[in-house]
Parts: C-alpha cells; sequence; structure tokens
C-alpha cells in the first residue's frame, strides 16, 4: 500500500530537481490542492490547481530548493484517497507534511514547515542546562540574567517583536519566541494576565473542550475540566507567563505606533506605570483577540430609553437584572450565554434574533466535530500536534464541503431538538451552503452558538424569542421593531458583536493603514460579511501583511496554539536576517508585498 | 518466559485464597524480600525473609482480601531474575507491583495500592465537565464555589488536613489531596509559595536532573533546564499552587498544636494575617523540608568573634564578602555551594572538612544514577510513573548493595578527579560500606556533594581545605582548631546542618509527643547518625506515626512526588472513615499504632 506514496514522492522529488513547475502541477489532480505553511512561499497558501500550484513553483522554486523528500510512517487509506505523513529538507528548514493520492495523482499536499536550520527549539535532548558545571568569578545566575533583561527590555534595549495583548494569542507566540531567543514584550492593558477572561461574564465556560485547548509546551493536565471555566483559563493563562518567564507589561497600552520605513522599526508609544514610554520593536503584532472594538448600540431614541443598555463586552453578571425585564439583541454565542445568564439571575428575558444561527448542542458537536481532539484520540495515542496537522491537512475549501455530510447527519440525529426550537419561534438554518457552524465561525466569526443549555429554556419558552425583526427605535420603556410592535424592558444588552481586528489598527496606527491592510477573517465565501473573490485562506491572518512588520495573531485556544508556531518562525527568520521572499497571490489570501498593497 | 511469572502468581494466589501464611511465605527465597506500600499494610513496609512475610499475612491477609493478580505486560530478564509488572485488587483498592522470580521462587514482590475504589482521581475520562449542560436559577459557577470554600476554609469549614510548610512537599501532598476532595489548607510562612526556594542563596540550582523533579499530574515542559534555577523552581511551584487551586495561607505560621483525642482533631494556632486563628484538622502533615530546624552555631568564644557568622540558612549571596576571608565549616552540600558562591563573589574561601565526604561528579553520577531518569529513559519510552515504581521495587537493603558496585565504577572512570581532590588535602570516602552517595543520603541525609563546580576549585586551591579538624574555639580575629592551629577570617558560615524534623514538631505540639514519635529519615544502618536496629525503610516518613494524626512529608522534588500519592491515599481512607487497620512491626520503620509509641 506504502508503493503508491513512495512511488509519488519520487516522482514529485525528480520533477521539483528538474526546476519544471508544469510538470510537478502535472503529478496533482487538475483541481488538487497544494497547502502550504510556509516552507515553500513564505506564506500561509492553498494552491487551488494545476495552474496556482505551477505559478507558485515558478516563483519559489529556486530560493525553497527542497530535497530528501520521504514518507514518514504507514500510509492509510482514507476517504480521500491513500495519505501519509512526509517529511522534507529545504535550504532554511526542516519540514513535514501530508501527501494524499488517488489514482497516482496528489489530491491534496500539506507542506510546513517545522524547524530553521540552525535555530531549533531548545527542547528535549537540546534543553538548556541551566548552570555551567564550574565556577566563575561574578558569574551571572539565570535570575540575575532575567532580572536584568526585562529591566532593560523596553528601555535600553528594544524588543524585537512587541505583541499588544495578554490572552492565549499573545501569550502563546511570546512563549514560542521565547523558546526561540527573539526578545519580545507584551503590552496587556489589565492589571494581570488572564484578565481579559476574568473580566467576562460569570457563566462563561470554554465551548470548546478540553483536548482542543492545550497551549504549546505546557498540555494540560488530565484532571482538567472538559469544559474550562473563564478564570480557571485566566489563571492558567497567569501561570503559564509566569512559568515561561514571559515579558509582559500589565496595566499597560498601546496608545499609538508609527512605521518608521528608514529604520525599519515601529515607533510605539506605550502607557505604562503612569509614563508614556516610547518602544520601537521591528515588528508589531496584534493579539487584541480575533474581533476588533466591539459594535456598540448606537439604536435611534437611544438617549431617551430610560432603562440600563450596555454591549455584551460590558456585561458581567445578571445579579442586579434579577426580576427585570431584559432584552437580549442578537442570537449568537455571546447573545445566548448572556440571556442564560440573565434568566439564571432571574431576569425576564426577550431574545431578539435579527438572522437565523446555526445552534448545535455542544454533545453532539463533540462526538461530530472534535473527533481528533477527544478522550478516545488520545486513547488512541493521536497527539495534539499529528491531530492539528491533520486538521491543517484539509484546505478550507475540502473542509466546507465535508463539512455538510456531517451536517445532515447532526440534523437528523438531532430532529427533535430542531424541531422543538423551530415551535418556540427560533429561526435556525446551518448556514448558506449547509456546511454548519465551524465553517460560519471561519467566514464571518458570528451567528452560531454551540448550546450548552440556553436553547433548551428558548425550548422551554423561558427565554421569549422576537425572530426577523430589527430594532426601529428605541422608546423611554423600550424598544419599538419594524413591525410596529413595541416591548417594555428596563435593560437591553446589545450582543451586536464585533468589527474587524483591523479597526483595532485604525485606532493605533491610523486609518490609512488600516484600509491598506484590510479586514481580518474570513475566507472570501461570498456570504454577507464574508465578501468575494475566494482566497482560500483566512484574509490577514497569521502571515504577512501589506503593512511592513505589522501582524495579527488570534483565534480560540487551538488556533492560538497552532498557528503561534508558524508566525514565530516568521519573525524569528526575520530576527536573524533570513531571506523570507513571500509569494504572494490571490490564494495567500493577502495583499502582501503586492506594489499596490 | 512468561510462564514463570503466570504459574508463580497462580501458586501465590492459591495460597493466599487458602489463608494460609506459611505457604504464602515458602514461595519466597528465604530471604526474599516483600516490599508493600499501603496494600497490605496500610503501611510503608519492607518484609525481609519469610518470617516477617507470614507475621504481617497472619497479621493483614483476612482485611485484606485479594484477588485477581495477573501479569501486566512482558515478563523481563534482568539481573535480579525474571520480573514482570503485576496488577490487582484488594476489598479497598485497585493495585500494582512487580513481581521477580529466581527458580520458581519470589526475590522480590513489590506492592502498591492505585486508587481507592470508589475515590478514583478525576483524571482522562473521568475528568470533570467544569460546566452541567443545562441552566438552573441561581447556579454557582466555578469561580463562585472556589471562592466560597476559600473563604470558609479554616473558619466556619474545619480543613481535614492541615499542611504547614508549602514547600514542593506541601504542594504534591496539597495537589494530591485536591484531585482526591480532601479539604486541604497549606500554611506557608513565606509571602509567596516558592520563597522557601527563592530565598536560599543566589547560586543555588537543583543538583537533581528535571528527568527527577517532575512534581505529580504536571510534568516539566521539554523545554526546561536540566539543572533548575532556584528562582524558577519557585516560581514553579507558585503557577502550581494556582494552576491546581490550592488553598494556601500565606506569610502564615502554625504556632503550636494540640492533639484533643476526644474530638479526635487538632487544636491548631495559626498567626494569619495578623490575627490567632484557631484551625482543627484531623490530620496535620509536617511538610517543612526533609530537615528540622537549622543547627545553629555554638562555639566557645563565639560572642567574642570580631567577624560575621552565621548559618547556611541565613546565607544569601557572597556580594558583600568580596574581598574578605571566609571559613566555611563543613563539606557536605550547602558547604561546597556556599564555598563556591564565596569564591565567585571573591572573597578568599578555606573549607573546614571535620569528615569525610562523599563526591560524585555530577555528570558521572547522571550517566550511573539517573538512567532511568534522563533524556535517553524518555526516549525509551520509560514514563515517569513507571520509573518511580521500579525504583520503589529495589528495598532499601539491595539498593545500598547494588550501589558498591556503582561505586567502584565511579572511583575507577573518576581515579583522577579523586587524586587530584585527595591531593589538595580534601578527605572523601564512599560511604562506611562503599555504597556511596545516595545510600548516605537516605541514612544521614548528610555529608555528599554533586559536584556542579566547588570539586574543581578545591583540587586547583582556590578554595582552601583544613581537613580533619574541629573548632576548639572562636577566637575576635577568627577560629583555633584542635590542633592548636588558627586562621584569621572576617566571616564564619556554619554548614552544619540541620536538626531532625520531629525537633519542629517539639516546636509546635511538644517536647514529650516528639520524643514519642521519634526522629525522622535513616534506615537504622548502624552508621554515625543513623543507630540501628535496621528498618527497611525510612523512619516516620509518609506513614502513621506514633502519634495519631500527625504525618510527616517531604524531601526532593522526586519523592515529594512519588510519595505524595501514598500520604494522600492514606488521608483519603481516613477521611472517608474506611477501614486503615495499620500493621506495625520492626519492619515497618515505625512505632505507629503500638500501644507504647
Amino acid at each position: 500500500m506504502d508503493d503508491g506514496i513512495t512511488a509519488w514522492l519520487a516522482r514529485f522529488d525528480t520533477a521539483l530537481h528538474d526546476d519544471d513547475p508544469r510538470a510537478v502541477a502535472a503529478l496533482f489532480e487538475p483541481a488538487g490542492f497544494w497547502r502550504d505553511l510556509l516552507s515553500f512561499t513564505w506564506n500561509i497558501a492553498t494552491l487551488e490547481g494545476r495552474d496556482a500550484i505551477a505559478d507558485m513553483l515558478a516563483a519559489c522554486l529556486a530560493a525553497t530548493r527542497p530535497w530528501g523528500w520521504r514518507q514518514d510512517g504507514p500510509a492509510e487509506a482514507t476517504e480521500d484517497g491513500l495519505a501519509a505523513w512526509i517529511a522534507f529538507e529545504t535550504d532554511a528548514a526542516s519540514c513535514k507534511g501530508r501527501v494524499t493520492i488517488r489514482d497516482g495523482l496528489c489530491h491534496v499536499l500539506l507542506t510546513a514547515m517545522d524547524e530553521l536550520k540552525g535555530h531549533e527549539e531548545p527542547k528535549g535532548a537540546r534543553r538548556p542546562m541551566g548552570l555551567e558545571h564550574k565556577s566563575v568569578r561574578d558569574r551571572e545566575t539565570w535570575s540575575e540574567a532575567r532580572a536584568r533583561t526585562t529591566a532593560r527590555l523596553g528601555a535600553e534595549d528594544q524588543p524585537e517583536v512587541l505583541i499588544i495583548g495578554g490572552g492565549q494569542g499573545g501569550v502563546a507566540l511570546a512563549a514560542r519566541l521565547k523558546h526561540l531567543d527573539v526578545p519580545t514584550l507584551i503590552v496587556e492593558k489589565n492589571p494581570r494576565i488572564g484578565d481579559s477572561w476574568r473580566d467576562r461574564y460569570r457563566s462563561l465556560v470554554l465551548h470548546d473542550p478540553v483536548w482542543y485547548d492545550h497551549l504549546p509546551y505546557l498540555p494540560f493536565p488530565e484532571t482538567w475540566p472538559v469544559f474550562c471555566p473563564k478564570d480557571k483559563i485566566g489563571d492558567w493563562l497567569e501561570a503559564y507567563a509566569l512559568i515561561f518567564e514571559l515579558d509582559a507589561w500589565t496595566s499597560s497600552t498601546c496608545e499609538a505606533a508609527r512605521w518608521d520605513p528608514d529604520a525599519g522599526r515601529w515607533i510605539a508609544s506605550v502607557r505604562h506605570e503612569g509614563k508614556d514610554v516610547t518602544v520601537s520593536p521591528r515588528q508589531l503584532v496584534f493579539c487584541t483577540g480575533a474581533y476588533g472594538p466591539p459594535r456598540e448600540p448606537d439604536f435611534p431614541g437611544q438617549d431617551a430609553f430610560e432603562g440600563t443598555i450596555l454591549h455584551s463586552s460590558r456585561y458581567h453578571g445578571g445579579a442586579e437584572f434579577k426580576g427585570k425585564r431584559a432584552l437580549v439583541i442578537g442570537a449568537g454565542s455571546s447573545a445566548h450565554d448572556v440571556a442564560a445568564d440573565l434568566w439564571e439571575a432571574g431576569a425576564e428575558v426577550t431574545m431578539l434574533q435579527r438572522r437565523p444561527s446555526i445552534v448545535v448542542r455542544s454533545e453532539t458537536l463533540m462526538r461530530h466535530g472534535f473527533d481528533r481532539y477527544s478522550q478516545e484520540a488520545v486513547e488512541r495515542g493521536l497527539t495534539t500536534e499529528t491531530a492539528d496537522l491533520l486538521a491543517a491537512s484539509t484546505p478550507f475549501a475540502m473542509f466546507c464541503e465535508k463539512q455538510k455530510r456531517v451536517y445532515e447527519t447532526i440534523r437528523a440525529e438531532d430532529a427533535h431538538f430542531y424541531a422543538r426550537l423551530g415551535a418556540a419561534g427560533f429561526a435556525f438554518d446551518f448556514g448558506e451552503d449547509g456546511s454548519g457552524l465551524m465553517s460560519r465561525a471561519l467566514r464571518t466569526a458570528s451567528g452560531y452558538y454551540i448550546d450548552v443549555g440556553a436553547s433548551s429554556l428558548i425550548a422551554d419558552g423561558e427565554i421569549a424569542i422576537v425572530a426577523g425583526e430589527e430594532i426601529d427605535r428605541l422608546t423611554p420603556a423600550g424598544a419599538r421593531f419594524r413591525s410596529g410592535r413595541e416591548v417594555e424592558v428596563d435593560v437591553i444588552i446589545a450582543c451586536t458583536g464585533y468589527q474587524s481586528m483591523h479597526e483595532t489598527v485604525a485606532g493605533i496606527v491610523d486609518r490609512e493603514t488600516a484600509d491598506r491592510v484590510g479586514p481580518c477573517w474570513g475566507l472570501g465565501s461570498g456570504i454577507p460579511g464574508d465578501p468575494g473573490p475566494w482566497l482560500g485562506e483566512l484574509r490577514n491572518m497569521w502571515k504577512p501583511t501589506a503593512q511592513e512588520g505589522l501582524w495579527f495573531h488570534g483565534g480560540n485556544l487551538a488556533l492560538s496554539r497552532f498557528y503561534s508556531k508558524f508566525v514565530a518562525l516568521q519573525l524569528k527568520a526575520r530576527c536573524e536576517g533570513l531571506p523570507t521572499p513571500v509569494h504572494a497571490s490571490r490564494s495567500t489570501g493577502s495583499a502582501a508585498m503586492s506594489p499596490e498593497g
């Protein structure tokens, strides 16, 4: 069975060696995929079809010089063809990947940089000794060295990388960079690392299960809860920063940043310990969450409303709303969580649903969506690292197609659940093309809910639903909808979502730069909120943007874990002055490095 | 090959089932060993020889009711015979073990309790969910429940267990108890968990390598240094306490404790946040280090000495002694570390060696003493848990015998090193019976050094040695030795070691209880500092003592990791009111439960 893979790899190696992009592309199916994470493109790109593959190779092959292609483990028969893990080398890096072939042609190829040669992570046999086994006069101890570098960082010594935001994205990236010996400073607005979780509404727990949530280097213990409560994840992030000796300025904000093209550095103004400090990193990474600033409510008549109105980001708990009438605007994750939290606190809750949502029961999603990240997977011996590469080896276009079948199963299994939800007036769908919740998360990062309890309250009529309406205006006593219907409420929680991350850039750098960089997230699927053309990758995430030295990193814990590696490799390569010729095309999902920006 | 084990286990099972202690004992070699960790004896005991085995079974078999003996993995040929992992059940627990047979008879049997039935740890598939997937009015969140229990602990709610000391022993035990749902409070005198490490001399690093140092539930990352610097281990302990939600009162001291036999509880007076609080736990665990209070210097003429004199426990670094003449009294680990630290700081150092020390080069010891705890072991797939059980399966008597051969090898390999050390006047040996450093650590916990640099300074004459002397008296300008020789020094660091842990009991409980409990540590080897008779186990450590509800837990990180499990199982069983009939005999190394105490 392995012969098919070995033979294909040999032909592939020969064609690459012959410097013949067309011949290489001909080894793929006409509509075959090649997903590359840095190893050829110094970008995150999915090449779809032979032309895109040949174009990429014509641009990248000479600088990459790949060799030593080998199968790494037994081949497996999968629904997509015969698949196997592979390994190979380039001039710059040792790399891993996965190949799937059908009828002798490649259906999907993943190539992913693993370690930069000469800059490998100090792990296992490479770990530091911690001391020299000899005595030297005036030796500096580990702690003294650490205290010195910390004191100098951002003052006498400028960081290579400034990370704005010390949530899971910021700390995971900083830990990667620490291990790669890249001087890095986190600026975190809250007093303690982890407060970005602690400060959210009281009942919040992670909606993703523990097996999906591990951060790099330090997996959660075997006794960690499946769905981690918010304060506990806050404490974990704080402990993580302590353990990995991350340099973080807390209670500090990056007020402004300007790129100095002559110096090749940012001039960033940071409010730190009551002073304005200028920090000049070469790289500036926005780790401010997968979202930008809140979409604040701004309804006609809002000033006249006599009750309380707040955006979900400022909702901390329902205690003060006991016995009150509450209107929750929106029907995504926050709206469901807030509605349930208000109900638990004893409020009378109405949810205003403007558009259909995708709702999946948590247990069902665990079964169908997280089979690679589960107790069963652990017991099968599947490591998180392998599960991540397996997930990465499915291009987004394929993923969305495959999800359609999953959602057919889910709809059938949970038919009773959906019938009850529909009977209560709740509007649900499974995405414009039936590809479900995770596809929508990738496309718009909004309009879905993994049910951990709120849907039952809706089905039971405990949370009232107003669907297909929009706010016309607020009144002193409540809200009037477009249909003319009015509700009287004491409190309105606007779960109206967030703007794109690039709006945070507009606030800190400037409008022009933000617009040139463009929005983050989304695949170019053509649905509302994710305009085409199709990109094949998430916009602007984890890869070069149209602004030199400006990066976005974020997402849930799993994305922060996986992509922090690739952001760190890109930053390390630049820190070391290695050549990093970026292949930019439509397929990379970014306008990086193209003259027009 | 496995047949030998299976056949022996079948005979063993039958003899146990027949309730025939003599027949069971006859399945052992006449001088065979049975080491039991709780499963039969509710004690930590090594039975040496058939009589001891038969006596133990006569006392314990009826209450234990073992069954289901099975081999767990392939048998291996070892230098001690054919060996295999085993598993079995008792009424109370599921258990593990290891059996080694020679010529059809058991040479060594290890039996170790693994989990109490009905009280298994919540790990893997048993981990908590973190939330209930339904909404309930006034639901208490994880954080709220944690805040409530923390606020009540030691006030409205009394802890089951009070741990004095928040070092590695205290936090490892508290983490075990947390997972077993036993309400536990740590009292730590320092402001932060980890300060017991941070406050020591600046150049301190762990002398044991990382693979040996993992704590339960959360192994060090793959990138952790081999020899962890003191502040870094302090931060790790602090993060560990945060991650596992340990309840610790810092800057707090247990001033006094009195056992109330009627209530079956301690009445402990704790100084906490400026107030005296009475805490009444059922169990009191001393985790105050492997040692008791310092052996403070008390030399004739000490008051007249015009320089500085301090015990090593109060030595933080040599900066203030630059250019000064220093006398280090002692030649154990602290003395070597302090002498090297003083030398690094620029002092002129003389070491007064009163007795020969055992010195082994760190690299050599890693190779010969830590093969089960090494990068190679990790790569062979040997887990820490298995390595621990393997170590536990060698009774101390056998261990000391086996070490003699190791030290013959070490002496030969490092002959040049020892020749240089001897030429510099340093007195070394390999233990009274040639069994080396780790044996001495078990017997007296003093008089040895793992060389990480100081020995080279001694060999090179950079640290001067005065050997075989004792202080006669201090003079205003220095010290006079018994031989009449005098030295002039500005500073004296007394690395004179520590008293036994039971002296801490004398300070907190009372002299009578401390004396009744007796000293801790030591095997009864008959050497100075470890008087006979032979016990086969460490005195009073990790098992019932002569005082109900009083326990000792401590040692290095490895011992804290491994034995915390057995202390926690004993405390959990008592918390749940399970029968825990303790088998006390000479072989248990404790006087526990015997009427005379």
